[in-house]
């Protein structure tokens, strides 16, 4: 067996992987966005679909208040296949009581039949305002508007924006055996972006064969690595979706254990979902920096894990960040306050590659310096616990101005 | 025995009960705060002393990394007496190794001498910047410089101040069998103001008799309904401290036991405790208004208390009102994280007294009005979750443009 390493397909998208079309149109559903400054076409019904059948796998948000979109794509992932997703920007079905369901499946059931598909061959999901009903006219209006194609991937990943600035795409690719295989994905964010799945969605494709179980397990690591370890604002949504389909049009022989090709699989199915969860980072509402917080030598996965996202997630930190101020004193407030376990006496801070805490206290640092590196579009914050051999990386933005003034002329 | 209700006095402040005196001084180690614009006269050192042993209880940080001035602060709250507190404001004597456990006990020592004290008879409280050693030779020429006496409460008060606008004060009364109770308190806050104790400090002082047991038992029950259940920016700080000193100079008897008389010194307790916290939301960098949380019929007390802190604390709760969007959405959002039981279908919440939600879905109301109510100086959400019987109130401030402002010029 030869693996070749992994490679960014330039211009790759969601339907690059093979085997796999995507459409999309505009209903009319998505009006609120007037209010952001956006230079996205106007998208609002989207669908991505393979040619053949899939294994699927998802994971979906932790908030008690869930969408009925995400509790159909939950019944329907169990089935253990799909042909594809059906996407609504604009509205998110959720709070809307019975009438969720009702509108999913009908929403479903109309694109499955102008794709000729079976009843439950579609996923839904939706994203928007909450407590308002699907607009079923058109929604009806959109899905009949859509015209699949290979060459549409980009459309899709537009269509499935809300606040998001531009568009987040990506595919990798890597060889098996002499065989390409390809994993691509589109994301939207913006806004209410925290662990545990906030306002985002992400779809993935790719044309490698797996079960069902191993790609349940692929996708899990692979958010709890990403999408799990990005933070904007705490808050979680009722929407939040990441969905994987393979559907084995690349003829590799199917991935059905533990193995070198799992890895490898794992790998890029890794940094396709890194790369998506930075874009959302990177095009936060307001943000003008990414952050990243490296916890290193944790007595605990989870530990390292906690004090990450607590550090990221600070409003403390962020405003600071904003200012280019070195504040060392609110990181460690907040490392202090997120339950890890700590040493003071053992710890060290660096601002990218500067240290400017040793031991538990602060050593002498040109400021000049560390405030030139913070003036970088990306800051790095390394904590080394000196307790265990546990790492974890969480990534934010900074907090600014812009952001409040956002978030509070946003209507309800 | 006959007990009046108690009631605010005109003008109170932690030297109101009986048997107290205090002291302020500027010895120039608070210099930061020129950053910010406050009228508040230049103090920085401070001690509130009773005229005779005083039971003592304390309630303090939660974060792992706490200040030698809190530890010293817990050791000797063990001994089960003190005559009074040290504060000095500008240095908070936090990640400063070793070194900040000597300089705590030679700034009492000092302190004890100059006011004619055994050694363990005064606590100690700083606040400030952190990862800095106290300057000893200025809080040994504040100390020299302090002159005590009853009338130097505000001083007082003025002396813990960090980037505080205004001082926060209060004294309340009531009668037992003809006696009057007084209990007096002081707080300082402004940012990192969170549950379990934010960077902020709160001095309160009773002529009340009670035993030490009860004392600290109606401390947290006092804590836990008001200081705990502010939030600004969701950090907690390495020196929050909030101690309750009970001399006895009204003459009453002491209480011993859970009676008539402890519930009504609680009640009392408690409503110092909820103004000074409040005072403090009020005080927040760059707040504009108070947003209270009621949640009721919870499912548990933790529940309740859970849920109207993560809403309270919600960043785009916080934008939102801030922008006076009765966006009910990211109401429910939080709640929806929050962790508590919920269900879905029986979701009620108003705004002020406007119910916008019934039974999970959101119901027609007039938004002009519910704007209008949004606009006054403190909001109430009021979230009715229908399933069990326990309430609880949790209080923020909005989140604006001047609050990223002030926080990220803030220098490290």
């Amino acid at each position: 067996m030869v693996i070749s390493e992994f490679g960014r397909i330039k211009g790759g998208t969601i339907t690059t992987p093979l085997g796999y079309q995507a459409g999309a149109a505009y209903a009319g559903i998505k009006t609120y966005s007037d209010l952001f400054s956006t230079d996205l076409e106007k998208l609002d019904v989207g669908v991505i679909l393979s040619d053949v059948d899939c294994t699927v796998a998802g994971v979906f948000t932790q908030n008690s208040l869930r969408s009925e979109s995400v509790r159909l794509c939950e019944q329907r992932i169990t089935l253990g296949k799909s042909r594809g997703i059906l996407a609504v920007s604009g509205c998110a079905n959720a709070c809307v009581g019975n009438q969720g369901m009702i509108d999913a499946l009908q929403a479903t059931l109309l694109a499955s039949q102008k794709l000729e598909l079976d009843t439950n061959d579609l996923l839904f999901c939706s994203t928007g305002v909450i407590g308002v009903e699907l607009p079923m006219a058109l929604v009806d209006k959109g899905i009949g508007d859509l015209k699949i194609s290979p060459e549409q991937g980009h459309s899709l990943a537009t269509a499935i924006t809300t606040t998001d600035t531009r568009t987040k795409e990506i595919a990798v690719s890597f060889e098996l055996d002499g065989k390409q295989i390809c994993i691509g994905g589109i994301a939207k964010g913006a806004a209410m972006i925290h662990p545990n799945m906030a306002t985002m969605l992400s779809f993935v494709t790719t044309d490698a064969s797996i079960s069902n179980e191993l790609l349940d397990k692929a996708l899990h690591i692979a958010v709890d690595l990403s999408f799990n370890m990005i933070t904007i604002d705490g808050d979680t949504s009722t929407n939040d979706s990441v969905i994987v389909m393979a559907n084995g049009a690349s003829g590799t022989p199917e991935i059905q254990d533990i193995s070198e090709e799992f890895d490898v699989f794992q790998r890029a199915l890794n940094q396709v979902c890194e790369y998506l969860a930075k874009e959302i980072i990177r095009d936060a509402e307001g943000g003008t920096k990414i952050i990243q917080v490296n916890v290193e030598n944790a007595a605990t996965a989870e530990d390292a894990r906690l004090a990450a996202r607590t550090v990221a997630g600070s409003v403390l930190v962020r405003t600071a960040v904003y200012g280019n101020d070195p504040n060392w004193g609110r990181i460690l407030a907040a490392l202090g306050r997120s339950g890890c376990e700590l040493r003071e006496g053992t710890l060290a801070l660096f601002v990218n590659d500067i240290c400017i805490m040793e031991d538990g206290m602060p050593i002498p640092f040109f400021k000049d310096a560390v405030v030139a590196a913070m003036e970088n579009s990306s800051i790095t914050f390394r904590l080394d616990l000196k307790l265990g051999n546990h790492d974890a990386i969480a990534w934010s933005s900074d907090m600014t101005e812009e952001y409040v003034r956002l978030n509070s002329v946003y209507t309800t």
